[in-house]
């Protein structure tokens, strides 16, 4: 099916992605995905489905349908299907790990600097409530893969940690962890792994079975291109029980009441539990395997991959060699760091110095996130672009590449952020709109 | 307006609920809920908004939309609108309250036999992992209200307990409870009220800053048409800081922190934390505004309860005098028992004797269990119809009555369920899918 890769692009997304304004220049996948037509499609015959006859749709369609799609994606991800639950999102999920996990008073969590504020979030509300101990890690790019598990062995060393959350590819940054030499080294110290992979299914390969987590999770909506909000939950099985729904719902038992249960039901149990989590719409489960054979029908996992990440690497030599010459792009010595998105220093003592305006003190965090807002704002409103930007040692823009993507899209994003930073270094006056 | 309130029913139906099956019996809106087109409409439009431009729209245009949303909620529920969130439904929204409120051990929290299983789940779970005592108040209907308050009074003064767990309207049986002078007796012991009011908004009438309770949620999904999953949490500002988001977010703060922040960012911080909870569809939200002007179009509130409520009214009269004479609607002597929804005595002694089978054992649990899921699958699969069917005392089938329902379909359900009931007792055999 291969043939169909050479269309990926600018036809592409006239074809497949049609949704979408057709002004804006998309260039952000990485935030919150989006979605092909065809499968949007799917998603509007499954809320059809249920509005036609809800009763029947939840109480005796819903967990068929449940399980049909379990197995296909545990094929996708290669577990068994009776490990996985789903979810709204990757945020849902570590907090339905952390939030019901059985930790006792003093347990020590690994986080690290550059984590997804939701979820480091999650431990400091432990930390609050149930005096779990915090043991962050600093992370400043670029750094090696070697120094980052380095740093883990000392830290595991050092504290004897009950668990360690990091993620497969972080946000901000949005680079490469090495999350898998990171669950050896789990479990050579017999740290329980919650594996934050927000950014995983669909951008990079997973196969759970040999990476071996003992919690993980993925968002199906960013990068499989299914409908917000879904995400998987991975559970290793010897753990299902000491993890609950978030909701509490009809499904709960405690660990001694589903120790009880024959072992059939214990294995069954994940499904059981996590199938129906309270009147919501499920519409975008129906989705994944729908998402599944539409990127195989145009080229699959490989061609996928490949597109979106060679246009990567030809985005980062266009930008820091003819556009904004003398900028470097985020990557370390072994160049793991970039996926399919790519961070790329954004020039601004030049856009200052262009306008004679007073350049931005990146060391002032209220300062740099005051001129951040505004200049999303102005660009999403004015400019109909919307790009990730953020402080990390220097100014970055994350670009995200997509099959829907072309080079020439990421030459006009530079632009006119230019042209949003000289506005504002000549007002530093824009105020967005919250 | 109430020129059209006389079109409820069959031909209201066919004009406004055009989504549903036509050959659905649809008389258990009590479980999902049922939207009218013109307000799913409004639905799709917000997936075609986000879709268009995601970024701009989660970023710039979400909290926007949902401080708008939220005043008209607030008008209709009479109260300040930073007293209130939306969630995804009443279960979530008692989880939220529940497992971040800062409960000590041994904290007692009362509970009733007849409440929600997800919600006394969620006690549950915080009796196994916190230490929580779970205080549990046993209701057998019928039983007038005030006996209900005299055992909660007795509770109360025993027990001492932080807080009470109630509803407004209990799901099996569909029954009224009389929240409104157990807030108070909550307020004279000093106990704190959680309010699972998930059959409440559009259903009955409330007015938050009368009935001041310290936690409260409704379901918007239910009574009041708005598309599935959409909630509102009510928390007195008093106690706002103690509560936090389900998932922990972006927005997290601990009390301490909260406490720093000036007075207008701690009145408004209800709205700081949960206007945006993780990736996932908020198309749902913006059918409020126009769920509560569908509301006033079409009669209003007055309009609609009284249609419902006499339309229960005469379903009671027709089924227990004419259709199954002999059996009894659950009512109380003060007759504060029935809303929009009735709960009905099924003669299934009579069904068992007509074709000779063996009756149940309605203390035997797990065969009635047996038995309602092989009813239940026969005629949703073959009849398209769902009914609520349970055992309190006696076998009671629950009917709900909304303004697309009329007399006749109670009827012709009776006749499905008399059918089906003869099926099962001739067979016994019958098995559900799941």
């Amino acid at each position: 099916m291969s043939h169909t890769a050479v269309l990926f692009g600018k036809e592409f997304r006239e074809k497949y992605f049609t949704r979408l304004d057709e002004n804006v220049v998309p260039v952000n996948h990485g935030s919150y995905g989006l979605t092909p037509t065809p499968i949007h499609e799917k998603f509007l015959e499954a809320i059809d489905r249920d509005n036609s006859f809800t009763d029947r749709y939840m109480r005796f369609e819903l967990t068929r349908d449940y399980i049909e799609l379990l197995k296909a994606l545990a094929s996708f991800v290669n577990t068994d299907y009776r490990n996985l639950a789903l979810v709204d999102n990757a945020t849902t999920a570590v907090n339905t790990v952390l939030r019901s996990y059985p930790f006792l008073k003093g347990d020590k969590i690994v986080v690290i600097s550059t984590g997804y504020e939701s979820c480091v979030n999650v431990v400091k509300f432990l930390h609050k409530r149930q005096g779990i101990e915090i043991v962050p890690i600093d992370i400043q790019y670029p750094i090696d893969d070697d120094d980052i598990i380095a740093k883990y062995r000392d830290t595991f060393q050092k504290h004897r940690p009950k668990m360690a959350l990091f993620d497969t590819v972080t946000s901000l940054p949005g680079v490469r962890f090495p999350f898998e030499r990171l669950l050896h080294l789990c479990r050579e110290f017999q740290v329980l792994s919650l594996v934050d992979g927000a950014h995983s299914v669909g951008l990079i390969d997973i196969d759970l079975d040999s990476l071996q987590p003992d919690f993980y999770t993925s968002n199906l909506h960013k990068w499989l291109y299914v409908p917000r909000g879904c995400a998987v939950l991975y559970i290793t099985p010897k753990l299902q029980s000491k993890v609950h729904t978030m909701p509490i719902s009809h499904s709960y038992m405690d660990e001694a009441q589903e120790a009880q249960l024959d072992e059939d039901a214990i294995r069954h149990r994940l499904i059981d539990k996590f199938d129906f989590l309270g009147s919501k719409t499920y519409a975008q489960i129906s989705c994944i395997i729908p998402a599944i054979d539409f990127r195989k029908s145009i080229g699959g996992e490989k061609a996928i991959h490949d597109y979106c990440y060679n246009l990567c690497r030809k985005v980062a030599e266009m930008v820091t060699q003819d556009i904004w010459p003398g900028t470097k792009v985020l990557e370390n010595s072994t160049q793991t760091l970039v996926t399919s998105m790519v961070n790329i220093e954004v020039p601004i003592a030049k856009f200052a110095a262009d306008v004679g305006g007073k350049n931005l003190d990146i060391t002032n965090a209220k300062e740099v996130r005051r001129c951040i807002d505004a200049i999303q704002y102005k660009m999403a409103t004015e400019d109909k672009i919307y790009l990730q930007l953020f402080v990390h040692g220097h100014f970055y823009c994350r670009f995200s590449c997509q099959i829907y993507n072309h080079l020439d899209e990421y030459a006009v994003s530079c632009k006119l952020l230019e042209k949003a930073f000289h506005h504002y270094f000549k007002t530093q006056s824009l105020r967005p709109l919250q």
